[in-house]
């Protein structure tokens, strides 16, 4: 994903706003809407936008809204455009025919710039996501990328994600197994997710694979620590997105308010350097 | 899962129908109609409801038709309603938080009896699946459990599946994690996905954790041989369904007709005994 180190340095920024918008906690004057999800979600692209690098919208929280949900994903996803990368939060992955199909709906559809994607299944569950779509030079679009799970962020990740593989972890294995996809078919166009709450481990993998485009959740509400992040990636170069979600979402309000979003959204941007 | 036990009794078989209906191959005149793939889909359902015991509805054929496919599938599980068990083949898995929305948008919003999950996140990933709701006694109905991928059919399950773990491939591990599982907070609620596709693999499988629910896809179009997989079936005793998709819904027709899908599955169905 090289024009991704061209748009971090365009934005002066790493930040990835998490769009985990949580129906219960939309401020009252969006209750009336027809959409109230789809319109706060507006609102806060429009206040943000300027200030990070990325959005990426959690496809669950569209998806229990049923069909209007999905219509509101979409719909969010056009609006942000070209302004931002955009990484639709889905963790796919299935058969080549049926990630074909995924590839279709998330890309083709619904014109998301990257996916993130599960590995257990694969190969040929990640290439389709890539296949046929030509590498994108010097703009955003649709397909550029995808970022598979190596190390999420989250307390059951131990139960397979750290279980030795020849004396190595699993997730290790995942991070080696996109690295030669991306000296071969992938083209550089795959990245990993690896979690910031665990910093040493993030560390080693920045050294080891210095090149390899990272994504990388569980700042904030989850406990990952930013400064500890930030060192873990001066040991390498490929560009490095972190996300945060309900932090900038909420911070310690009950709702989560444009104005208020964008605040914490600057103040986020401006602890993230680029390094 | 107890109750399928009485269900696959009930209905005499183990087939499971997988609905990976293909927008390309939808007869003549389906074409005209409003949702082509949604009233094809019911016919088929119509058509076969008396013949197997479950319907597995792939999310991603639906996904790629956007908010419209979305809504076609959540009519689609209504109409099969307790007539067959119906697991929707997601795939889904993310942290606790967001893996409560995907249980919110499959059970609780489309009444999906149950629903594919992937392991690599872990407990937390799964939890939320099963958390609150009432293990079901003797009618079919939402959230009943869930299917996590151990070793799947396709060839890309070769690159992180069969990793060697203490002397046992990365997907036994997931098995042994299952089988830990269900002895404790998921109460017999969760069963495997096993591919046809690896018959040895199955019947070990089988034989070693004898009470598991089993979810079987691979066979037909995907190279599962049907005797082998039987065989391996009869060194067990938890439930197990069959699935069957592409060579029920065309066989070697170019396009799914309901009446045809008929024959082809109850020649399935006769095929595959209860054991």
């Amino acid at each position: 994903m090289q024009f991704l180190t061209t748009h971090l340095a365009r934005c002066g920024t790493r930040l990835c706003l998490g769009l985990d918008l949580d129906p219960e906690r939309i401020p009252d004057r969006y209750q009336s809407l027809p959409d109230p999800l789809g319109a706060l979600g507006a609102d806060i692209v429009e206040a943000t936008a300027d200030l990070v690098a990325a959005f990426k919208p959690n496809a669950a929280f569209y998806e229990q809204q049923g069909p209007a949900g999905w219509q509101s994903l979409t719909e969010l996803v056009a609006r942000i455009g070209s302004r931002a990368f955009v990484i639709v939060d889905a963790k796919r992955g299935d058969i080549g025919n049926t990630s074909a199909r995924y590839a279709r709906a998330f890309f083709d559809r619904m014109g998301a710039h990257a996916l993130t994607l599960a590995p257990y299944m694969g190969r040929d569950s990640v290439e389709p996501f890539l296949a046929g779509r030509a590498a994108p030079v010097d703009q955003l679009g649709p397909g550029m990328g995808a970022y598979v799970l190596a190390l999420t962020s989250n307390p059951g990740a131990a139960d397979f994600q750290l279980l030795p593989v020849d004396g190595r972890p699993l997730y290790w294995r995942v991070l080696e197994m996109l690295e030669r996809w991306n000296s071969g078919w992938a083209a550089g166009r795959l990245g990993a997710v690896v979690g910031a709450t665990r910093a040493e481990e993030l560390a080693a993998v920045r050294q080891a694979f210095p090149a390899l485009p990272l994504l990388i959740p569980g700042v904030g509400a989850q406990g990952g620590d930013l400064d500890a992040v930030q060192a873990a990636l001066r040991l390498g170069h490929g560009p490095a997105l972190i996300n945060v979600s309900r932090d900038v979402l909420y911070g310690r309000d009950p709702v989560a308010e444009p104005e208020a979003v964008r605040e914490r959204a600057r103040d986020y941007a401006r602890r993230l350097d680029l390094l």
